[in-house]
């Protein structure tokens, strides 16, 4: 008996999952429906007659269709097409990060409690099999490290910085005219795409529940040109890079953020070029685990929902989960990680100011590792940088408060954390 | 109700496997037996006193435990007890990739008649989950293309060869005494070990049925010193490289091999540093996936068996697989690819050599992409290298055919193909 599927949603990735699953009818899927506002203009030559094309979801809830594949995305109105098909007894496959992020554990009860399955494989790292990856290839590990490139947009704009020297605006603007990055890149650039999937990863790996604005993030639009060049001095790259990592000396503590930081450059996560994504997992017997490849797209997000979808045809009738450990809420979240950082000035240039620095930092307790600075800037906007030994970004962080208001700058000083591993 | 299991075969990952599963018992996974050959001389410490120890396969396979881990390795008696256990109604759970890539699809047959599950996650790769994320996570996709290092000993020896400059003697002395190779290191050396490694992946992932004596193999053991001195000149580096690419243009053909090669030192694949294994997988939809980290040791493989065991737990009842697409048998089988090559000679100098080689190679259509020799060896062993444009490799052993009689030769010339993405 082949599983019947109903799609909502008809954009890029719809029109992908479409393709594939028609290309041969020999499989355990069928789809039958397809949903989408304004159905007219959405519709697309070449699938066969049988499809059922509607513009009322109501029509796909109604029907006999076993799975429904929710490909609308945003909160509303998915989360409550979600629910309502559950509650219809339909299994989901959803590649909506933002619903997963926020809704995923109460939705993964609702499933539960119903008998069906709720998928997601496609919310993360669109083709890469990172949750399947994570949840049931490392289910006999205990992980308590996910670290990785989780936003393609943000990956292209800094290794493009990188490699020409331009500007975040001008090569945003080239993102943009060649559909790499959106009109309101805010998301991508700011980190909330990958904080969504961050999120998702800490509950799937570390069976960690917690909230999106419970964790930091930090734009990439901080990152200037010339900090490229002073992370090319120190062997480094600069990435937009998502950690979550788990504690449990005294109670269990996440640390996690989304930010810019230095990753040397010839680490695996620096080797992610273009809007390609990855997810490293580390685990207490298994060591560290990669899981690499194109994050986005629409064919490659198409095959982590049609995979999604083998896995409900292979478990008919299987329970919806029984993974090891269920997940905890953790005693505390925070952004702060114990690691070097790279702190860049920009100053009018007079004597006195490293010692000023210097004196600050050393009331901290903060070691410096080294001072840079490249020939041939102007003395009234002179840019140089220090790397500091392994310190808590907090102690840092008050250290930089009180550095902020001295006279010399001529813009903020940036500090960023850099991940050795 | 927990899943029962007996271990047989204490050795290293057997011992990794009950630790980790006894570390606690609020899971749905419960060792009850442990079966080695010598039994007194193997018991542990610290393990559950419920725990039957016993040197008698028989007492297990009569006992009620729900699952056989299968940890003796080697064709037979393994799978003997592999057979006897799917036919007494229990389940099995094996990392041996000897008896996979050997029976794995008669003795698959047999677990689906019999209605349990069969289970190798650990065969490939340690405790990397290449097999669940190629086999379940790309479902969805068309894969044509496994690629990778599946050798943790060549790789280290490989490496090791290319930092020190020491010859492959000496290195292989160094991790015998290290416990990184064994005592008769062949199976690693020649390519035998990947190779049954890379027909399970075959099955997996590319769904072809292929018999380990149809690929192929080329042993490490070719590789000189001198060749990582010019490969580094070529901006390349050297390693053991198993490929299986599905072909469908006139028929399925099916091109595997497990050689030593050259690989871009930029690229993915030779960033694998010492143990490491990485498995790249290619497919029509997602493009190119890579899973990485550690192939082998106890810990990383008990972590993949354990998530076999778990993957058990979760589909009590399921039907034993689903996949898209039964695997088939290919109509050909070659170890040939249309790729550059690296030719490297050790010749008697005098005039004329490379008018030979050239005239030879021009014959073929064979065209020379650079010649490169480096400053300093002898005339009596004059060590030099070209590099060929993408030519077929049958092509191309035809020509060294006619080269290889030429009376200049101090050892026979070394070919290895390069390998560019």
């Amino acid at each position: 008996m082949k599983l019947k599927i109903g799609i909502i949603g008809f954009g890029t990735v719809g029109r992908s999952v479409a393709k594939i699953l028609c290309r041969d009818d020999s499989g355990p899927l069928l789809l039958t429906h397809i949903c989408n506002r304004n159905m007219e203009r959405k519709k697309i030559e070449g699938l066969p007659a049988h499809i059922h094309w509607t513009s009322d979801v109501n029509e796909v809830l109604a029907s006999d269709v076993d799975v429904v594949l929710e490909l609308i995305g945003g909160l509303e109105p998915a989360g409550d097409l979600v629910r309502r098909a559950l509650r219809g007894g339909k299994s989901v496959v959803t590649a909506n990060k933002l619903l997963i992020s926020e809704h995923g554990p109460e939705l993964a009860d609702l499933a539960r409690k119903v008998g069906r399955r709720l998928e997601f494989g496609a919310s993360v790292a669109g083709g890469i099999p990172a949750i399947i990856g994570i949840q049931e290839g490392l289910a006999g590990d205990r992980l308590y490290r996910i670290a990785g490139i989780l936003n393609g947009t943000s990956n292209f704009i800094l290794t493009k910085m990188e490699a020409t020297g331009a500007t975040l605006e001008a090569t945003l603007k080239e993102a943009q005219e060649r559909g790499y990055a959106e009109a309101d890149p805010s998301a991508d650039i700011d980190g909330i795409d990958a904080r969504a999937k961050l999120v998702i990863l800490a509950q799937a790996g570390l069976r960690l529940r917690v909230r999106s604005e419970q964790i930091p993030c930090r734009s990439i639009s901080l990152v200037e040109a010339v900090d490229f060049m002073y992370a090319r001095e120190l062997k480094c790259a600069i990435r937009q890079i998502s950690v979550a990592q788990k504690d449990t000396v005294n109670g269990v503590r996440l640390r996690a953020a989304v930010q810019p930081a230095l990753v040397p450059a010839d680490s695996l996560i620096a080797h992610a070029q273009g809007n390609q994504n990855i997810v490293m997992a580390t685990g207490e017997f298994a060591g560290r685990m990669i899981f690499a490849g194109y994050g986005a797209g629409g064919d490659p997000t198409a095959v982590a929902v049609i995979s999604d979808l083998y896995a409900i045809a292979r478990s008919a009738g299987a329970p919806p989960e029984a993974l090891p450990g269920a997940a905890e809420v953790p005693d505390s979240v925070t952004g702060d990680f114990t690691v070097p950082h790279y702190l860049r000035f920009v100053v009018r240039d007079r004597p006195g100011i490293v010692a000023a620095l210097a004196t600050i930092l050393a009331k901290y307790d903060i070691s410096i590792d080294a001072l840079l600075q490249k020939p041939g800037f102007p003395h009234s906007a002179l840019s140089f940088v220090m790397t500091l030994e392994a310190c808590d970004s907090a102690e840092l962080n008050r250290a930089l408060a009180e550095i902020a208001p001295l006279d010399f700058h001529v813009e903020p000083p940036l500090c960023l954390p850099v991940f050795v591993d």
